[in-house]
């Protein structure tokens, strides 16, 4: 398509009335743009069309599309909205992108030049209209793929709304996209789920010792079993092969362990350890290890306001805060990480204030 | 024993002035108990003498022994203790029993009425004397190991030490204790490694995408590798057929993937997502789902408290906490957990404070 004919500022149609799509429609609302929501379910329609302030779809001429079913309709509803729309960009947001250009192809979409696949890298622990957020996205990397038939005017198109969600597009090939998101998203969720399952084996006794850190490994195992069915179904590939390795190395940790083999353990724990600190810190800045504070609060409302006034008022900026509750009794442990410098400054304020500062 | 010789108000001798040690003779002494401390670098015992306020140990009499080296060196300390102070109970603090059990009863050890095995359910991500905590114990579990021929004033002895560092005394047989523990902190410990060794391999553009759940999953990869190289080779047995059995079920995992075994799929996560719920929430009760309200934060001094004191004097108890830092970006999205009932109090009170409420 030429550029002539794309329309920045027309109707938007979102499809699928989810966490994401209700998000979006309820994002671009707020923005001024007119968007127009459909769903299967009359109910989930209602619904999002209450949450987000989008209107039911009619028959309005659309300029963007953006499909947000469950992963396995995606490409049969962008296949039939490219034909039911014929001047519409049409775009996604599902987690899996390689099995959705495929399936495009097999159904012989001529819509290549207008397609753009997307994915935004947000999501919440919950799901439905009802947890949408209209900035869910902001300051959150948006990845585009494209195909070399792909018009520039609709990537800008779909960039103009990333933007206007206050994301940011990063753009990425369908096989890297799918790989990047088996290895940093979809094999953690496998690997925190089968470890969340030893704990059925579990005696109450031995639950009853867990500290932070397996609470913190197994987090998000308790993500939507259906919806993370069909992602993992649709990267079966990337992702088999990703926790095929995983398991590997278990093994290997588990040989090492068997023979007694302390530097091929030690060896193991400095790669887990140097993996670890790739992780962009805050900021985009490499990670640098911070230094922690540790004050026990009284578990009342107020405990942590005079806290974090004090913080303020030392002129501490906190980099991350954490409360660990602990099992069984009443109070809790705040741990302040800081920049090593401002610790002393801190801690001072923090006694002064009569904190129980832990040091 | 009997129970006259037991003096609970004695002098301690702590032995091994690394986190642990250090934190158990600042806490004891904070409680106005005498402790001696020893170790055999002496850089380190200074440095230990200097912030627990404990005084290094010449030839006092001892009443009871914490045993605080590194693990592989805790039963010849043990057993030597026991024959360098006749009278007193010797007890530990290492991440394993059985090892220590059977190293003490090789040994020959004729003490066993003296000896509690004890692990403080508690640790830092820092090591040395300077992390430690005088409190870093309060509220956590205790596990104290004994065997048949343990003494009843002996348990008290070490009991009484523990509720003094402000921790509670949970009973365990040393199997017990190391099956608990290769379950809820020594294979987590190895999963988390093995997951954050896969970004080794990663480029930065996938890396680049990596959100807060793989962060959260892989957070305890961080700690310290010569520790947990003994830690887990003391415990190889349990640890081993632990990480095969995770193993395993990653290879099952990956066949239900290629397979396209959906139903299969489903009931893996169900299973992970149910484990996950048996990890106690706050204040010992079944752990429940919080609400989350998530605001975005200007990343400056001040804002986090102004944020806090409004919850506060909307009278909403914050159940957690959780800073979110995105890759590149200079604002702070901040999630604060509340049961679910006081999500629009806090929502209205944040508004009216101007605060960007993301819903």
């Amino acid at each position: 398509m030429s550029s002539e004919h794309i329309d920045t500022s027309g109707n938007v149609l979102v499809i699928g009335s989810g966490l994401i799509g209700t998000s979006v429609a309820l994002g671009l609302t707020a923005q001024g743009r007119k968007v127009f929501l459909s769903d299967i379910d009359p109910a989930a329609l209602t619904s999002a069309v209450q949450v987000s302030g989008a209107k039911p779809f009619k028959n309005e001429s659309i300029s963007l599309v953006v499909v947000a079913t469950p992963p396995a309709k995606v490409a049969v509803v962008m296949y039939q909205a490219a034909i039911d729309h014929p001047d519409a960009v049409i775009t996604d947001v599902a987690s899996v992108k390689v099995s959705i250009f495929n399936e495009l192809n097999d159904l012989g979409t001529t819509a290549w030049d207008r397609i753009v696949g997307g994915h935004p890298m947000a999501g919440r622990e919950v799901s439905g209209a009802v947890g949408a957020q209209g900035n869910l996205f902001l300051d959150r990397p948006w990845v585009l793929s494209t195909t070399p038939e792909t018009s520039e005017a609709a990537i800008e198109s779909v960039k103009e709304m990333v933007k206007a969600l206050g994301a940011f597009p990063v753009a990425r090939t369908v096989e890297e996209h799918d790989q990047a998101v088996a290895l940093i998203s979809h094999t953690p969720q496998v690997v925190a789920t089968v470890l969340a399952g030893e704990l059925m084996d579990a005696e109450s006794s031995q639950i009853e010792l867990a500290g932070q850190g397996i609470r913190d490994t197994i987090r998000i195992a308790g993500s939507d079993a259906a919806l993370w069915t069909e992602i993992l179904s649709e990267n079966s590939d990337y992702v088999a092969t990703r926790i095929t390795h995983v398991a590997e190395s278990l093994l290997e940790f588990a040989a090492a362990l068997n023979s007694g083999d302390r530097q091929a353990i030690t060896d193991k724990l400095d790669r887990g350890s140097k993996g670890r600190d790739r992780l962009p810190g805050k900021h985009g800045a490499t990670s640098q290890r911070t230094a922690v504070l540790a004050v026990r609060l009284d578990d009342k409302p107020g405990e942590l306001a005079r806290l974090f006034t004090v913080a303020a008022q030392a002129q501490v900026n906190l980099e991350d805060v954490r409360i660990d509750h602990s099992l069984g009794h009443p109070t809790g442990l705040v741990e302040l990480s800081v920049t090593p410098v401002a610790i002393p400054k801190l801690e001072t304020a923090l006694v002064a204030a009569n904190f129980l500062v832990i040091s």
